[in-house]
């Protein structure tokens, strides 16, 4: 007898992984949620990140990229640390002498803390592509405001077993900074072209109003108010049979969050407000596989002439 | 008059730092040696990496790519923590309750120390690309030994206002693991093609016998012997007119150092050698713009050829 409930869930999504490392597409590292990708793997992820660079040509965004570590102060600043703690990556260095050095190899040998021997930077693991962007924005806008295309490596601190909640993960978006109701509307087209997008690639997808996963009691009203007000979509797609489909991309509008702080200013004077659109690249290539199989020349023609035109 | 020595050295590099800046190749986060790149920017390390595969092609080498995050337990048992303690970036995390986390975000709005209030997690910045993959090499090679592509996005914590000196900064390396013979025979071929490939992109190149900068006084010995020993080189190209020229490359006979502590073994059922060579993506990306000027499109042609073919 097939086992229900989490038990189920919990066997499909073992039953995934397995397959994964199997096909040698993930090389597990021991820690969970990361992961090494082989060649085949990535070259799915590059073929996604380049599909939507192709996907947004016509808006000509800025193209900027940073790094997967940001400035401490911004993360504090866009209230990140505020609403979710659990999931930060902060970047701890050692500035010590050499009697302290061999304290902290011991204690590293010995398995114990090494928290107290180190002090933290002025640096943090970004949580999404676009926390970054923000504060470079500072000044006043143009006036139909500014689109920008980011990409890159981020970090939510969730250890799972389950592939599509990696640890570190790829991420593109396209944000728009201006007025409110161009905010909203580039959320919304973008809602649009990411639906139409993973649809040509063959995955049954839907929209769904979504929240983030707000920290403490505090969080539960945030969270709320967030779906009162409509603030956020995802695209979901169904992975495993027995349990809810996952999300592969998502739709927030800001509101004036990323502008007040920053000192960003629309061409009347407002505070900006923003919005972005994100396309999960990890989460994407995983449900491509989950659904196509292991072997991308296997996957249906239409799909892989999106990909690879 | 121009000043000399320190102060001269300074001032080119406050003058092309200046420049990066006002061709908007690089965007300041605020954080020394932490920086957006523009399209432009990101065209050329991206050309770089795409070249760099296309350089050993030939080799059919097992192409892997590992995220910038590294299991703490690895980069203790690789001698990092040994040897660069203050090159780390230590991954740390909140798993406190209500109280602890509004004490977190007061103490980080008065720009208090974190570090008490965070605990390490298991993991760490990794600080060269090929780190993670020797722990997922154990076992027994084949008999012709195992070549591996890797590259990707590192970490060293050494803030710096000198563009060459990021703390983050990609890396793409060939890594070799097998016999000592056939691990030195790797090192010294991708020598000969570094300076080949690199001399290609019309920039002026020698090697040099280097160390790496060991901690502590201990570190002076080890790195005596690894000059003696001739075990690392690295490919200089002179950037700033009255100082030593910088690496761009390099390239290291690791001897048994990665293969006893992870149990990699030769067909032979020796410990394995190993050897790598890495391509310093952002540090060659900006001796190009520092030689041959901020708009690749006026590069020699020759240059750009091999870059775009």
């Amino acid at each position: 007898m097939v086992p229900s409930g989490a038990a189920g869930v919990n066997e499909a999504r073992d039953r995934f992984r397995a397959d994964l490392l199997e096909a040698g597409l993930l090389i597990p590292t021991g820690v969970d949620g990361l992961y090494g990708g082989s060649e085949r793997y990535e070259s799915v992820v590059r073929a996604l990140d380049d599909l939507i660079d192709r996907v947004g040509a016509d808006q000509r965004a800025r193209m900027i990229r940073f790094p997967p570590v940001m400035p401490w102060a911004n993360f504090v600043a866009n209230g990140y640390l505020e609403s979710f703690p659990d999931q930060m990556g902060s970047v701890h260095g050692f500035g010590g002498d050499q009697r302290q050095h061999a304290e902290l190899v011991r204690r590293a040998e010995h398995g114990e803390d090494r928290g107290p021997l180190l002090r933290a930077t002025d640096m943090v693991l970004r949580p999404a592509a676009c926390h970054p962007l923000y504060p470079t924005m500072r000044g006043v806008l143009p006036e139909e405001g500014c689109r920008v295309n980011v990409s890159g490596t981020c970090f939510r601190h969730e250890p799972s077993t389950d592939p599509f909640r990696m640890q570190v993960f790829r991420m593109h978006e396209y944000v728009y900074l201006g007025t409110p109701e161009r905010a909203r509307d580039h959320r919304d087209e973008w809602l649009r072209r990411g639906i139409d997008t993973l649809g040509r690639l063959d995955l049954p997808v839907e929209s769904v109003v979504a929240n983030d996963p707000f920290f403490g009691r505090p969080g539960r009203m945030l969270a709320a108010n967030q779906r009162d007000e409509e603030l956020k979509f995802e695209i979901v797609t169904p992975v495993y049979a027995s349990e809810p489909p996952t999300a592969i991309a998502s739709a927030n509008c800001h509101l004036d969050h990323f502008g007040r702080p920053f000192g960003i200013e629309t061409a009347r004077g407002d505070v900006a407000h923003s919005s972005c659109f994100g396309f999960g690249l990890d989460r994407i290539a995983l449900a491509l596989f989950n659904r196509h199989g292991t072997d991308p020349n296997a996957w249906p023609a239409a799909a892989r002439s999106v990909l690879w035109p």
